[in-house]
């Protein structure tokens, strides 16, 4: 597998740099956290480093120990935010895995007993649905802390 | 969600205690990588910190940054061994998401353009399918070092 270099005009990267709008839900120096706009269930989460990579087979490993605890916090979190049954953490490779912006990032999905995920080509997000559902990280992650 | 306890008699429990068999294809001090007896596809990889922890909710934060270099290292391994398009990483928390061991483990699996996943439930695989995967596996990581 050859992957292709990082392109910096990839969704994410216009984010980070702000040129597209995000329902952002944490940041510390080196991640975001947002809501996917595609969500596959309600509290579906993106954690995006800021540093450009393309997956996890070129982010330092500086980058991935740092995400991969943001990554859990925000597991937590939304667990705590939706009252959810379980939580699903996944990270595409290649479009071949179903990675669709090449820009490093960690879904975390809330999950609910005998509701099946929504295909993440599900369309935008209803504005509103994730503002209310980023509020509710927010407070969980503030009664975390 | 209460999560029930941690309990030592969950399967991967028993492979680190030598109580039932594996393929391991890396061990260090903290963690072992095996090949899933119950592929998803060829070279479906389990990365499973050695310390009990039921999952990412409550696995200290020193096992998860030492076993996501590890699901790094394995990504990388598998995509050179099987030559793979892409590579699938997932971690699955409770029953609704899809746990059913529980003690933490993290899910490396190779994808290929157009070759469906297959159900975890897939059934037990051949044991010299696993042993040949684990032999490619083990010679990337051999020729990665």
């Amino acid at each position: 597998m050859n992957s292709p270099a990082y392109d910096d005009q990839n969704v994410f990267a216009k984010v980070l740099r702000g040129e597209l709008p995000c329902e952002k839900v944490y940041e510390d120096n080196n991640c975001i956290a947002i809501m996917d706009v595609m969500p596959q269930g309600p509290g579906h989460t993106l954690v995006i480093p800021k540093a450009p990579s393309r997956n996890m087979l070129d982010i330092s490993a500086a980058d991935l120990q740092h995400i991969i605890l943001v990554v859990q916090r925000m597991a937590r979190a939304v667990v705590k935010a939706f009252d959810s049954d379980g939580v699903l953490v996944m990270q595409f490779n290649e479009p071949a895995s179903g990675q669709t912006v090449f820009h490093t990032h960690v879904h975390v999905i809330p999950r609910f007993e005998g509701v099946p995920l929504k295909p993440h080509t599900g369309g935008i997000a209803d504005s509103e649905m994730l503002a209310d559902a980023a509020g509710k990280i927010r407070a969980a992650l503030e009664a975390m802390t």
